[in-house]
């Protein structure tokens, strides 16, 4: 069903964060936004492994909830799908990767993504991927370190072991989210990278690897592929039993426990954009350090994010604010007070809060 | 027409600032707000000259555009207006007052009022107006003199004269808007107050006083009220001959030129609201000096002002700010800058943009 000789990409785009609310909704969740570029980040995503002569269609394991999101994306920017595999719940990565690894030739290269990162160098991508190829083919299963630069506590960490190649290490050991001491001391260490989330193997090393770690999770991804429905390229695992699965992590559920462990640490401009922070970080800003989008006018800001997704925004006087304006909701505060944000969004959910879910869909006539 | 023992009040309601966009708009301007009140300024102001014991019905003189905002806002309180004259166009001031004044009997005793400031205390006004009473029965023209207590360089000035009675003084000399430097001579000199274009005279000495100062706009104005058409308790000037009058303000046309002007020195609590500074300053704060309305979740915020009149606001560790946001517009900027609004507006202006004129109405439906 896959070509042998190409790499397919899974696309994980099951997640349906609100951090960058706003903007993101579970309507329409981070990945699906045009964020930093014309195309969404799904799109991006996408693009970066496109190149047909080393990659195959994609498959992506997606949110039933997006079916439609993640097709009109793709045709959009003309990519045919291996598949796309609809789950009825999240259950974490690792039941992810296993239906996508079940839907695959069990000889296959994956390339597992999430769809939701942003990485400003892809040829440093390209080549971290090509330096573990043989690893993987010889089964090894392999994860890409990101420079850790700052004492960062929202990403796991990998300590690297004995270098296997030029530009590949074995992983010594994978550490969960540090507090900030633990970071900062790892960081003056050195030999750390963070965990980022995306992973290259073959199909079958990975089912291997997860049938001695956490055998009750293939058991339950291949119930489900075995009950599944397809629709075209849309693939429905039996609800039920894909329901059954434990919900855990690759990290936890295989990367952690498997024997041969590759990482290829990679400064590749990586980055989650996982706040608001992070956007104006990646953002492309004028000569006053703004990064502005949308039918904004600004006078005398500096250091600014000002987005609109609807109303005209006049900004006057300010610096190092992020302002966040759609039709239904504005999000405003200081820079680098976005991990914040999930105050507000907790207290939005509280109440059940229309925002949250979907845009408002309004009709504008003038009075 | 105007029983002879009660005072009519004037109520100019020709204002169309847009210095509080993006709430006020040309088609709904400052003075038809709710911005301190459940009431709107224009409310509030009929309301402070309402007790029938001592006020008729009001004349009120508005822009044609808003004659349907005028009839309802009055409705709306359960107040029957003597009359509503409609401006064609608007000529300022001395006009305005001269076609009001025909409208009444000659002996009426006006009392003029802009629709679109705050007195906090009414009391205070009411008897700087009974201080007044003798003087304007006698043939004085008088105004109302607020106690200037701060360099401002937006009011004319008043230098109060001789003292004729407890509470009264004889104007000595009207002063234009002076800058900082003269504002700052002012406070320091004492005796000076500012013009807050509130007044109180008989029609007929009003009358008088403008066709010695000023008779092309008295002939005008009696022309245009010759030629009236009247529907129910609206009035229509004769466009053509009240658009013929020079468009000048009671300040420079009568009352700098007229003999016998008076003046009542009164701490009242007025303010012309003229910025989002200024609402902020006459607003109820919560303890966190923060004036919020509408639907606003404010996390860590201080001494700032936020308003909603459409979308939900978060607003995450901020200080010292002023954000308004309507369905169609968001304004931000720091307490402080918020006479630079009109920067934006005069770019919006250049635009020709639709926010400035009236709000867009929307149908909102869950998407």
């Amino acid at each position: 069903m896959v070509d042998r000789r190409r790499i397919t990409p899974v696309i994980l785009s099951g997640g349906s964060g609100t951090r960058l609310w706003p903007l993101s909704r579970s309507s329409t969740p981070k990945q699906f936004l045009r964020l930093t570029d014309k195309r969404t980040m799904f799109q991006l995503t996408v693009e970066r492994a496109r190149d047909p002569g080393r990659f195959a269609g994609p498959i992506v394991v997606a949110n039933a909830a997006h079916a439609d999101l993640v097709e009109d994306q793709l045709a959009e920017i003309g990519v045919r799908p291996e598949a796309i595999i609809l789950e009825p719940v999240g259950r974490n990565t690792a039941p992810a990767i296993a239906v996508a690894a079940l839907a695959a030739d069990p000889a296959a290269l994956l390339l597992v993504m999430p769809s939701d990162h942003v990485i400003t160098d892809p040829e440093a991508f390209r080549e971290a991927i090509e330096a573990l190829v043989p690893f993987v083919e010889d089964g090894w299963l392999a994860t890409f370190g990101i420079e850790a630069d700052a004492p960062h506590t929202g990403y796991g960490y990998i300590r690297r072991g004995r270098r296997l190649a030029p530009g590949v290490n074995a992983v010594d050991r994978f550490v969960e989210k540090p507090d900030h001491k633990t970071a900062i001391q790892y960081l003056h260490e050195g030999g750390y990278s963070w965990n980022g989330g995306i992973f290259l193997f073959s199909a079958g090393y990975y089912l291997d690897a997860l049938e001695r770690s956490d055998p009750a999770i293939l058991a339950a991804a291949r119930q489900s592929m075995d009950g599944r429905l397809e629709e075209g390229v849309r693939v429905f695992p039996n609800p039920r039993a894909f329901a059954a699965a434990p919900s855990n992590s690759i990290d936890y559920a295989v990367m952690e426990r498997a024997d041969r462990v590759a990482v290829a640490p990679v400064a590749m401009g990586w980055s989650d954009v996982g706040s608001w922070d992070a956007l104006h970080e990646l953002a492309d800003t004028d000569e006053n350090g703004n990064a502005i989008e949308g039918e904004v006018r600004a006078f005398d800001v500096n250091n600014s994010l000002i987005r609109s997704e609807g109303p005209v925004v006049a900004a006057i006087g300010i610096s190092n604010l992020i302002l966040i304006a759609t039709d239904d909701a504005v999000l405003v505060m200081p820079r680098g007070q976005s991990q914040h944000v999930k105050r507000a969004i907790e207290a939005l959910k509280g109440e059940n809060h229309a925002t949250l879910d979907s845009f408002s869909r309004r009709v504008v006539t003038s009075a």
